[in-house]
């Protein structure tokens, strides 16, 4: 078996979304525990953010004509979409940022999709577990209720696009503890947290059991 | 006066945003011929991706003790906003990629609201003028209705977040043309580009009329 993880948290040593998807990965390796890992993360080693124009503006130029830049951001794209199909399940940990999805989450979606096995749907039904986390509370009947405008993207180009086989597990109220003008909430950013890390484990013992489809 | 414009494209020399833009600064030119106008070419020229990661990983770090990449992103960040605060009204020029918010403008986004006078308020009721572009017709009653992720942060950022006085226009079918598929929407395509290349020039109008806020 082999999982591909990403991570997009611009600050490691703080990242609520590492923390969310170490426990859906906690149980992927207790279920396969020879499983191989394939890691990327976007938010220490950004992608170039040429990359995706070099790609586009190349077209449908002979590889032999390419410019040094376009032949290596077609490379890039392949080695990203490699990770993708290769493995049997992807697990993706993806921060909101400023009310928004995280620009090098959108970087990378962009050159993975410029991808022709991609395009072609090469990565419908593969399972995914996408752990996103969130600095305030965007739950309905809030007042930021309508200003996650990550979630419904990602599950527009995951779910609709792709055709992934997507289990999302969200965590509210990261901020909480970080600033002061939120403690009133700690009661209810705890039990949000549990609630998200309870389901954060559900959904790696889901992913873990699930079979790949069969291409 | 003075006018900021922003492109987004990745492509110039077939940019409709670019296009529907020019209608815009036209107008703003022919009402004040002797306006300053500061260009941003964030699709030409991307920021680099590893921008916004060291603004914010520098914290409160003071001045001395920051790495030199610190250093470079803060002032890079200052010189950003400044074309934004010195400007009396703005025009950016944004098209609508992969279903989302482009990458480049979530980038230059995140950078300029590090500012310490964005964050303030600094542009609240500035005019501005934003040129969309879509590839499809995302409009209501469309099969592809809901699909725009991109103008609803964009409202959230400019209008609520930083309380700009936002035009927006938006031209919708930009691919038909382009993509054989398409073919049978060239009457609508043509009567939506009529329209929103006049409602182009009357937000270019109304923008060189408006008197920016004094501060």
């Amino acid at each position: 078996m082999s999982l591909f993880r990403l991570d997009a948290s611009i600050n490691p040593a703080r990242s609520q979304s590492r923390v969310l998807a170490d426990l859906v990965e906690a149980e992927w390796t207790s279920e396969h525990p020879d499983s191989s890992i394939t890691r990327r993360d976007i938010g220490t080693d950004p992608l170039p953010s040429t990359l995706w124009r070099d790609i586009v503006n190349s077209g449908a130029t002979d590889e032999a004509d390419l410019t040094p830049a376009q032949r290596e951001a077609r490379a890039t794209a392949t080695v990203l979409a490699d990770e993708l199909l290769d493995a049997e399940a992807l697990l993706l940990a993806i921060p909101l940022y400023n009310w928004g999805v995280a620009a090098h989450v959108k970087s990378w979606y962009d050159v993975v999709n410029t991808d022709a096995r991609v395009k072609a749907g090469a990565l419908k039904d593969k399972p995914v577990v996408i752990a996103s986390v969130l600095g305030s509370n965007y739950a309905p009947g809030t007042p930021k209720e309508g200003w996650d405008h990550s979630t419904p993207w990602l599950r527009r180009v995951f779910e609709e696009v792709w055709g992934v086989d997507l289990l999302l597990v969200q965590r509210q109220f990261t901020l909480v503890g970080v600033n002061p003008a939120l403690d009133q909430f700690r009661d209810a950013a705890a039990e949000i947290q549990a609630a998200a890390e309870q389901l954060a484990s559900e959904h790696g013992r889901a992913l873990a059991g699930k079979r790949p489809a069969v291409r």
